[in-house]
């Protein structure tokens, strides 16, 4: 179903058909303009929430609710409540198409259906499905009232169906449409979801993002590259309730700025996700560090001593924001050097608790995802390569060799040399 | 398109058009029969060995048309030859359907079609378009030619497809049915890959499970408990290449022998996965581990002295093995316990490389990979919980008390000691 084949219907129950000027009213019933609307409001549906214990659920509950308040917020959507009911969160607003396709992309989201509230008797469903009935079905389309209950009623769901069904039925008649009932798979369904205080119908469901409430899981660092996987990586983790806390190793002089402002985009692009929360993003100058690994150590390992320290750099910023763990974009065996020996080498004796969400994934998979978060277009755009990698980086790393070319340097004032260095912004 | 749409055509080309009788023969040209299709195919599909080095990819196409040769193998399905040319893989067989079909379970595979071979002439595709079109598009189908051409030839794709069009045409009005080209959405599409040597006629794709071959990314421990998380993350990085080593830590007496059952069948399971490697299973007894836990420290820690434990019976097979990391079915967030804190005291202090495939999954989404990947019914098995659970396990753990409570114990001689009584199975 298309807006515009939805959008009418809305503006006709919200305005009351007489005011409604561009719409076809002939052959309509005067009766139907006593359709009672309250109110339009966006059903919210949530999954994994149901699983946790109730002191969870509340908690969880609460912070969805603070997240699509600011979602709605931060894309001007006009709301006048946010409330719950076992299992359901309710946006009251005027624009709830709007406000249900911001509240799917809102983490923890299952889908959302914008819907218009009646009381919940069967005669003021009937009738809503019936006025309904008159703009969206027509000669030829077949239709199915999909009827669903919870609460005490002194009807059943087949009840709904049947009463819902007959309203549209009869509507269709009067207008000179043929009706056409097929259940397994109509042209047009209408929803009746009759709560205990009121009845939801609606025609249409979007899509939620899933996962669980930003903020419900802690927080995390994620080392921000720019390109395709790293954003990916953060979302993905978002997605699970982890608040991020981008580091960008700078690597100038062996980068050029434009790797620097395509990072600072793709977390700006990433903030969008995350209304209400503010990323406190770290900027760790990690040149002087591939200075000293292209002076000191076999030029061959710069990329996994590079790696092991920013590895190191993000293992103090999280001790230092109480975060629980380091996200990053590897993938194994996308490019040549992501090895499983390699990315093995690059926490040989470390004790880091680091995180590749990415790891099983198939580049393609990589980059829908970055489509549909918004960062493919800005990792995709050309901000040069490191100068600092060697012609044949290792792929087979010698896991001794490396620990023999770090006692060379002294590691510890060099991840400490970048940290007092580091700047954080908010974006 | 269905497999019976499909079926009749792929044996008339194969056996000749008169050879065939449950065929409608009505209204067909005899000058059709005269069609020369030389062989039955699959063409095989990859996409991101492209990327590699010439070296690294022509070893991956070899271990890509070895493990294709065992899967269709371990399904029984004959072939005649397997052979690569640029770009593609070629399967000879005389049953093209299984065929592609089983190619596409086989880890690295895009997609598959089976496809009837003839010289590389537009005639030739023509004459067998026309054919095909006769048995597959209806009165009011409309149709279009999809072709695709590398190698030299003296015609441009343009002229495959005018060519191939208009023999459908001609054929399809000389048989009384009305011709209709849709190029955008055309009920059946006939497709040509006109290549050096042969061209290929087909009409439909599998798609494959994609990842890399398997046995390119080394191997990796899995801790599999037989629950539905594991077997899946085991996949997953089978997917990318990896060759796992399944370990089982045997929870005796604390669980039940169904959990070693369910947990060997899904290990089962996976082999299918993977036929012409032979995974070598680990069994660990846990359960003395699990008592010194029990009798000796704070009862809410036992999961998480537990997984430690796991950890270090693992990454000992893995050295052992000279295996590069270890794989957990770890989703954060997905049940109390798995908090980024608790997977952080899980690890803290460890030195040891740990994969969470499905660390940013939904349980949704693993459910689905694991009814794709037949372990879902398995897992679903009752096997009884673990009793060695306490009823508050920790959700947030204190990191240096879990030191505390290990160093009440001599963990390194649990360890060895568990590993002196592990068994090594081919399941």
């Amino acid at each position: 179903m298309t807006k515009e084949k939805i959008e009418p219907y809305f503006q006709i129950l919200r305005e009351g058909r007489d005011a409604t000027e561009n719409v076809d009213n002939s052959g309509s019933d005067p009766s139907q303009l006593e359709t009672e609307v309250l109110a339009d409001v966006v059903l919210v549906r949530y999954g994994e929430l149901a699983l946790k214990s109730s002191g969870i659920r509340d908690w969880y509950e609460k912070l969805l609710m603070k997240n699509i308040a600011a979602m709605l917020e931060s894309r001007e959507i006009p709301y006048s409540q946010i409330r719950r009911e076992w299992g359901r969160i309710f946006i009251e607003t005027a624009d709830s198409r709007a406000a249900a396709e911001a509240a799917a992309d809102v983490f923890g989201i299952v889908s959302t259906s914008p819907a218009l509230t009646t009381e919940p008797s069967l005669e003021k469903a009937a009738s809503i499905c019936a006025d309904i009935a008159q703009d969206i079905i027509k000669e030829g389309d077949s239709f199915a009232i999909r009827a669903r209950r919870s609460g005490n009623h002194p009807f059943s769901s087949a009840d709904i169906g049947k009463a819902c069904g007959d309203a549209v039925w009869n509507s269709l008649e009067k207008n000179g449409v043929n009706p056409r009932v097929n259940l397994s798979s109509p042209d047009k369904e209408i929803f009746v979801e009759m709560r205990q205080k009121l009845a939801y119908i609606f025609l249409e469901t979007f899509k939620g993002v899933g996962g669980l409430p930003l903020g419900t899981q802690g927080s995390m660092v994620v080392l921000i590259s720019g390109g395709l996987d790293s954003p990916v990586a953060a979302w993905l983790m978002m997605k699970r309730g982890v608040m991020i806390i981008p580091v960008f190793c700078n690597n100038t002089p062996y980068a050029q700025s434009a790797a620097r402002e395509r990072a600072f985009d793709c977390i700006r692009q990433l903030q969008k996700w995350a209304p209400g929360h503010q990323f406190r993003t770290y900027e760790i100058p990690h040149g002087p560090n591939l200075q000293s690994f292209i002076e000191i150590c076999n030029r061959k390992n710069t990329c996994l001593l590079c790696k092991r320290m920013m590895y190191r750099e993000a293992y103090e910023v999280m001790k230092k924001e109480n975060a629980s763990g380091i996200i990053t974009g590897s993938s194994l065996g996308q490019v040549a050097s992501q090895t499983a020996a390699n990315m093995h080498a690059e926490i040989y004796q470390l004790a880091i608790p680091i995180y590749h969400p990415l790891i099983a994934f198939d580049k393609t998979e990589i980059m829908d995802i970055a489509r549909k978060i918004g960062t493919y277009d800005i990792s995709n755009r050309s901000a040069g390569s490191c100068t600092a990698v060697p012609e044949r980086p290792e792929i087979g790393a010698n896991y001794d060799l490396i620990m023999i070319e770090e006692k060379k340097m002294d590691i510890e004032n060099m991840v400490s040399n970048a940290l007092k260095a580091a700047k954080v912004f908010k974006l």
